[in-house]
């Protein structure tokens, strides 16, 4: 099976059917609380969500994770949500470009995401462990195909344990993110729906990676996808793996918590399901969140269809930004954020003091 | 559309509708708990409620909170509310009157308040924008339209995140409401459903404010209203903001807490729904407790609808008294009271030791 | 309405609707964990549950909590339970024997339990309000009455507040009890399902009492049973009041442990519904466990429909024993006992350190 | 009743019927989390999952737990096991062999087991009373039957209280185990599904025991067993028993960490249903764990059955052996493990700084 019909079984399955993750903590994100401002204190026509990242502007913070290309017919869907990225004026990452490097036809499925999107921060993609095989040079490669502004390197291991075909040799892949590191091209480390610890952080942190994608667990689940694909293919062993491993992985709130207490820069996603998270996830430190399972299928219909979808994201930000009193979204991270439940207990475990971000905030000011 | 329609169609949603808020602390209050004195050691009939409130007398710490007024069709609501006040003996508040202010007929749907309840405290009531923008000679206005006691000077901004017309600018208010609290007329501050933090209070007590309603989550839900209104003006982006805002806030306890630490003189709203709410607020060092959304439908019928409504508030209040030895309502706040739960998570993140109210209190005796 | 009437609305209200607490701390005994004992090192058949109370000998720390009495239609229903536990060899209250002091002919109601049980010891029963009405001289008269060996006064006021003849004057009661309990019948002070605080026992322990029954919530609810009966005599608002505190009260396994830790001697009652809740009661420190509701059904029967209720207690007790290797029943409260949830979370707040049950207890050995 | 048909009796109630465990911690392994190393660090291929285990190599530290024998109609369970544990290179314990004791034809239905399976270990059983009743000399006549690499000794108290046939005499047991482990054959101390405490481990460990199998609760239940035997032969009295202690003991993730404080060696049973249970339970310090009433029903159609149940076990093990980074399974004990809910709440109460387990381990490396 060739990596771009693969990819199109993941797309199919994930506009079909229930992918996202469920486990132990279900809603991490329910368990965090924005505390009301009643009094902002700011007007709210003055707010400016707007950022800088990787040396561009966005008008938010905010992005549409890694998805797809690589097969002539989701060409439309990248360009449908460059379009609406573009409009947006938000971030956006492409799908692993491994395919368009297997097979050079493939390419403008990337590089139209470009064309459609010339002036916001686009990143590449490619797997950590295809990256391993290439060699760091490739790095340039990638960048180049689609101008990109960096590159994220993602680690999928999860899915490969469930995929039949799953590449499992995860040796020496720090090494080689420490080299990619060091290179030219800005990269990104990313998850894909399972999140880094502090210890993987940290290890990265050493070899010089400087910027984290969490992709945590509590959005899309590539266990559960594989699962699907697993039953479609009739391998039930696999199948019954993939269940098993459906909610695997580190909330994604604990996750930017974890990242951030190493001082690396992260982006959070798995589950950003609303600007309530986006901005949750600004007040645990992220710098920036993505969201892709959402996006999916309005970037079937048209890039319409997407800022529709993606709109509410803006607006809501805008909103908890207005109720907690933040005239710019870097404040967000200075305001009292209470945790609760599951996600307390599980910080608490981890050596965390959740007062931190609750009762401390006010008196550093 | 005026002031005054907005006005009437909020009510008619508020009689139709489910509007009140679930959130991650679904009912604080129930996670509380006043601890059983099986030998009161009082005689129930030396039980006194009564206490003084803006230099009046009441049966018992109650008041009827803000609601309505500012349209010929609501005169009524508010009659009837203000009789069953004065029968009852307890505080009532009226509706913004900033449309009385706008129209000069609508200002005896407020002044019939005083007339059918001359000796109760009324407290009049205007939005902190407004307050901004006319000045805070206005004060003297509305307390003079209805012979008030004091001026609730109203919070609302979650409401004007979600409203089409919504006044966003919420900068100076804090100095304006400085400026009205060191004015002839007596101010409370007071929010709609959201509730008030500790830093909030803080803010509001440096600048010389020296009452709060906090009217917190748990009960009526201006953002649940808004959602309605905006479905049916068939604005589909507000009405996913008023979704996803439905809940947002402090809830109740955890604000009456977070205000009283700041020592603040507190009433208690938002989701008192019982005597016995009113009970566990006292306990925790409100002053008096209102009630808004439970009074709307009998106030539509007549004064009797609200006296059979709220009286069993009154002989609940009396029980707990009596079950927990309190004589008078001011002894509540040194009874054992016990924090479980959300809530307990919550007052412990943000720095508070619930044993305080549940443990030291005998102590200290 | 007298007494005695009164009595048989409230047998036939407990005989046909779910009466019991339900409330925030829903089961509280299910909170609590024994923990088991692989190796017991004792023989099964050496285990001995007898202990001596009030000077005679229990086959087990059991009582069948006050009922009845005072009526000529629920002598039968006391002789039935009196048969029973005589047959048992366990402990026996009766219902208040006020009805028998207003009506004398109403006395054989009660002296019957002494007839059918010559051998166990017998509690005889009344309010705390009447007695101090009547004064401590009564405690003899009822005491003889049912040769009794102990008087339990019992305190009710959740129930008087309930009740449209409620009596509820409560002061002076800690004095009267204080009286009673220095005069020649021994006393026991008893709730009846709200529970006893460790406020209250302190206060008891100063004026000399020695023994408590808690009665604690979780079990029978007299807010419950006068719900009913508000409903049946048209009284809406009494009927809200019933609803509203119808969970009330302290959970048992909690009261057990507040009033034992002023010194007291206790009885746990309250949601008794097995031997395992026996075994958990005496676990945290009770002497003895009490259950009535569970045992009134079968005592309208006849006395063998009570042992086969009852029995089950026995046996369970013992199999609750042999798994955590006590000879004796007064060796439990040496056993490890875990206690989580809500009971944690309300015991931790009372300031009780929870560890002292499940950690300590082996260190001490 | 003969301790033969007694055993085919278990055997069909636990083919028929659900005979788990649910109780106030329903799935405890529910609350361990093993932190997903989105960074594994190792090639799959190089992982190894063997073992040596009683002087044998395992492919993996799993075995079948004791289940069967005693009974011609059972021999082919026995036999399908074991070629199972074979072809798998697992352990695999057989039933209790006193049927085969007290009646020499049944010998071959335990001894079949190493002729089917030549070089796993084989683990013989007896229950603890049996082998105080017939001294230690026993332990090698066992051995010899089956060739068996050690005997566990099983301890089943909680059965035996429920069982109209039990034999409760658990005095003295300590000191036979204490001989029996200082005796040439090697022993094994194992519950059967009630868990063994850190008391109880103490008190081996003393005697000279230095291996556990806890067997905990969590998985299948001999209450709720004997409960449908009891039920069969109209025994209510007993099938009230076995309802009240259906989940009656210690969760294995519980007793695992009490007998490893205790320094004993451990394996983990009781409720093993995948191979995240098993990477759980070494996380948690185990060195083997083992699961029974899977393997029930496949076992009694054929090997290959019973190869396909217990394979994804294998696998699981495998994929949570790459995703936290682990060549070898001891290494699992070094990974962090976040525990939560109840099951946190209990090991807090029993003294035990969950941080172990998810924070510290890694500043010690
Ligand atoms: C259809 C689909 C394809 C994806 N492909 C990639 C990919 O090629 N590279 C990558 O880093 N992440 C990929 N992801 C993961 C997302 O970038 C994201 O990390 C993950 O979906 C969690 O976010 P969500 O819960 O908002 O969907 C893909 C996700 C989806 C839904
Ligand atoms: C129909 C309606 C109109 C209201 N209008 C006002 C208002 O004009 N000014 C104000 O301060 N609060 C207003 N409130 C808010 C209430 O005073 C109160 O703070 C809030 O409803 C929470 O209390 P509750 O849960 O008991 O309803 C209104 C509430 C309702 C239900
Ligand atoms: C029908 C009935 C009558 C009762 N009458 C008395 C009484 O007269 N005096 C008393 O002290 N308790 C009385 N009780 C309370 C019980 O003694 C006991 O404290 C309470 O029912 C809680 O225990 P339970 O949950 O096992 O029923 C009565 C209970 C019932 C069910
Ligand atoms: C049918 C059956 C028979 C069993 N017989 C024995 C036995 O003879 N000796 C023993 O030590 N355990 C016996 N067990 C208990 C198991 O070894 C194991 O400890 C228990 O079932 C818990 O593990 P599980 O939840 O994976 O089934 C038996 C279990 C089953 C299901």
């Amino acid at each position: 099976m060739t990596t771009s019909s693969r990819k199109l079984d993941h797309i199919r399955i994930c506009l079909d059917n229930p992918v996202e993750s469920e486990g132990v903590v279900a809603r991490s994100f329910d368990d965090l609380v924005l505390v009301h401002k009643a009094l902002p204190e700011i007007d709210e026509a003055d707010i400016d969500t707007s950022c800088r990242f990787l040396g561009r502007k966005l008008s938010a913070p905010l992005m549409i994770s890694a998805m797809t290309g690589g097969h002539p017919s989701v060409k439309e869907i990248n360009v449908n949500l460059a379009l609406a990225a573009s409009e947006l004026g938000i971030a956006m990452g492409v799908g692993s470009q491994r395919a368009a490097l297997e097979e050079e036809s493939l390419k403008d499925t990337f590089s139209a995401v470009r064309d459609a999107a010339p002036d916001i921060p686009i990143i590449g993609n490619i797997g950590a462990v295809q990256l391993k095989r290439s060699g760091p040079g490739i790095l340039d490669q990638l960048a180049e195909m689609i101008d990109a502004d960096a590159i994220a390197v993602h680690l999928n291991f999860l899915q490969e344990s469930i995929q039949p075909e799953g590449d499992r040799d995860a040796s020496g892949v720090v090494k080689v993110l420490g080299e990619a590191a060091n290179g030219s091209v800005p990269i990104i480390v990313k998850e894909t729906g399972a999140g880094i610890s502090r210890e993987t952080a940290a290890s990265l942190a050493d070899v010089g990676v400087k910027m984290i994608d969490v992709s945590g667990q509590g959005g899309l689940s590539w266990a559960g996808v594989e699962t699907y694909r697993a039953a479609e293919i009739g391998d039930c062993d696999l199948e019954e793996m993939g269940r098993l491993f459906w909610s695997w992985g580190i909330p994604t709130p604990v996750s930017i918590v974890e990242c951030r207490s190493i001082g690396l820069d992260v982006i959070s996603s798995g589950g950003i399901r609303s600007g309530l998270d986006v901005a949750k996830s600004l007040s645990l430190g992220a710098s920036l969140a993505g969201t892709a399972l959402p996006m999916l299928k309005p970037a079937t219909k048209d890039a319409k269809a997407v800022v529709r979808a993606m709109s509410p994201y803006l607006r809501a930000l805008r909103i908890c930004m207005f109720l907690t009193g933040c005239r710019r979204a870097g404040e967000l991270k200075g305001v009292p954020l209470v945790v609760l439940g599951r996600t307390r207990e599980w910080l608490g475990a981890r050596g965390y003091d959740l007062n931190e971000f609750s009762a401390y905030r006010e008196l550093t000011k």
